[in-house]
């Protein structure tokens, strides 16, 4: 695991900063990173939820952080007989996993499997809370190195010397990407659209990949098209929010557009990560709809007049015809084949058998 | 011209408000509207050239901007002899119609129908600011004309009942196309993507809409591929800085995404505007670079971390495929044949016999 624990490391900055400890869940606000390091302390579970929702953190912070939510939950029922603190904790996983409505299947397997790490501390006699952190560490290792082996299946996509864009920001996914592009020595240029409203690309991705030391430039959400022809863009990657197995991927709201212009200009679109088991099609994905206000203001100051209505759909849908390939821990699959990924016992991104 | 005066009593709040009078041209700086209202005041043409240059006026505004500082050049040169006044005048126009790349053949239709009208006067011995004043009001109703026509093609091709989505602010044909969308009673429902980096969607395009009593929604710039599927919209249109001869259209950042999005979706798009005598190709277009700071910030408040690039072209290139029709005074050209538009004599949008 010396790749997952190199992975860990540099993730800790962007991701796991959503940690328990002593009674407390403290996330690294996301929101306001990189102009200022903040972090929201969260003394319940239910607060780490309201956390998630308010996209305190984003991209994979949430799934740590509902992990740890979990191991406060267990703090908080600590003194309750067992019959109880398992019930307190399905409760508990029930309320975290419906943060945000697009991300349930995802959020449940997380849940799930700190709800089993429980059921053995509980059995066992051991604490509860300690138990789920570990499993955490556990999973997430195990979730590093399924993303390094996707990051050099998404590398082999790369010409040795080109340009990459990204869209908003997909942290394991970055981190490992460039990880290995730097191993092999391949010369990136990278455009990262700023990804409103909240300004993830500008922000993050960007971030990450500057102080990675590559070439990264960031445009506004209308230029990626324009990028793509003007500035000879070799490829178009993004992480999903789910990965259905009908092929449709569902990633943040400007994903379909960018993968149209990929289409059009003729450069190949790559999403990473794994087949979601828990939507067989589309038709089991809700688009959160977030608060429409919100799209009228940048970075806390209003642009539009008072009375505009805004419009906030939090993801957006890309059919698999616009998808070149899921790049996934096993190998990349065409988008109209993902039960395959499944064949040979993969179980997924974010599962684990413990 | 009583449809024309209307349009221009309605205009004068968004486009005309960049006068000469008194030695000094004042121009709402849009770069704030409708937040704040603020005026810069120009006190020589050179500072217009500036002005025009730093954006705190766009869409036609510029044009009324320029014709105003050849009325202040004019004020400039009044005590030379005739001679070099004239001379003046000359290189007044140079500098003012180059102050953006993209637009110096519109522009020099503007200045230069500025130095003849101030080649008349200078004949007759009347004063050549308040000639090149009532030149840039003729001009403008006969333009404003013209843009009413073009509004009512325009709307013939909205459903009674529909959706239509626009791009950036292209004030007067907005206003116009509002103005004879109520006349006929049609309910549109319109999307305004903010258009980053300036938000002029948000802040002029949607204010307009709203204040014409239409059912207006902000969207950021990567919802339109979304937003056309999800909520069917019914029709793209925008204005342009150049439609070239060959049918390639030279608008505002965005507007090629969105057309490729349309056309994916299948949505037609119609640019108005009469072609550019200017442009027989695309070849003739230089594309306008801006400071590529501008776009790690919003609203003013920095979005990246320090050291990371920005990237700005101000316009991006439709080509003629993704352009369903170009909508004109005498009617709807198809991309591909825009020379037939001037076999009837039109002189285009921007130009004007005296």
């Amino acid at each position: 695991m010396q790749r997952a624990d190199n992975g860990l490391a540099f993730m800790l900055r962007y991701e796991n900063i959503a940690w328990y400890e002593d009674g407390k869940v403290r996330i690294l606000d996301r929101r306001v990173y990189p102009r200022k390091v903040e972090f929201v302390i969260c003394n319940t579970h239910q607060e780490v939820t309201q956390a998630i929702r308010d996209m305190v953190t984003q991209s994979a912070g949430p799934y740590t952080a509902a992990a740890m939510g979990m191991a406060l939950a267990a703090y908080e029922c600590k003194h309750m007989t067992e019959e109880k603190q398992l019930e307190y904790l399905l409760a508990a996983s029930d309320n975290i996993s419906h943060a945000r409505p697009t991300t349930v299947a995802r959020m449940s397997l997380i849940t799930g499997g700190c709800l089993e790490a429980a059921k053995i501390a509980l059995k066992n006699g051991t604490d509860v809370s300690e138990a789920i952190v570990e499993y955490t560490v556990k999973a997430n290792n195990l979730r590093y190195g399924k993303v390094n082996l996707m990051a050099e299946h998404l590398v082999d996509m790369f010409p040795q010397n080109g340009t990459v864009m990204t869209q908003c920001f997909g942290e394991t996914i970055v981190g490992m990407m460039l990880k290995v592009a730097k191993e092999r020595e391949k010369n990136i240029r990278i455009f990262c659209p700023e990804t409103r409203p909240y300004f993830q690309g500008a922000r993050l991705t960007a971030t990450v990949c500057n102080e990675m030391g590559f070439d990264t430039t960031v445009i506004t959400d209308n230029m990626p098209a324009y990028v793509m022809k003007k500035e000879n863009v070799d490829v178009f990657t993004s992480a999903a929010d789910a990965i259905c197995l009908d092929g449709h991927v569902v990633n943040k709201v400007g994903t379909y557009q960018i993968a149209i212009a990929a289409k059009y200009t003729g450069i190949p679109y790559f999403v990473t990560g794994a087949p979601d088991h828990g939507h067989p099609t589309i038709d089991t994905v809700k688009i959160e709809m977030r608060d429409p206000d919100f799209v009228l203001q940048a970075m806390g100051v209003k642009t539009a007049a008072d009375g505009l209505k805004g419009y906030y759909p939090a993801f957006d849908i890309t059919p698999p015809e616009l998808v070149s390939g899921v790049v996934t821990d096993t190998g990349i699959y065409t988008p109209y084949d993902l039960h395959s990924y499944f064949k040979d016992g993969n179980m997924g991104e974010y599962e684990m058998v413990i």
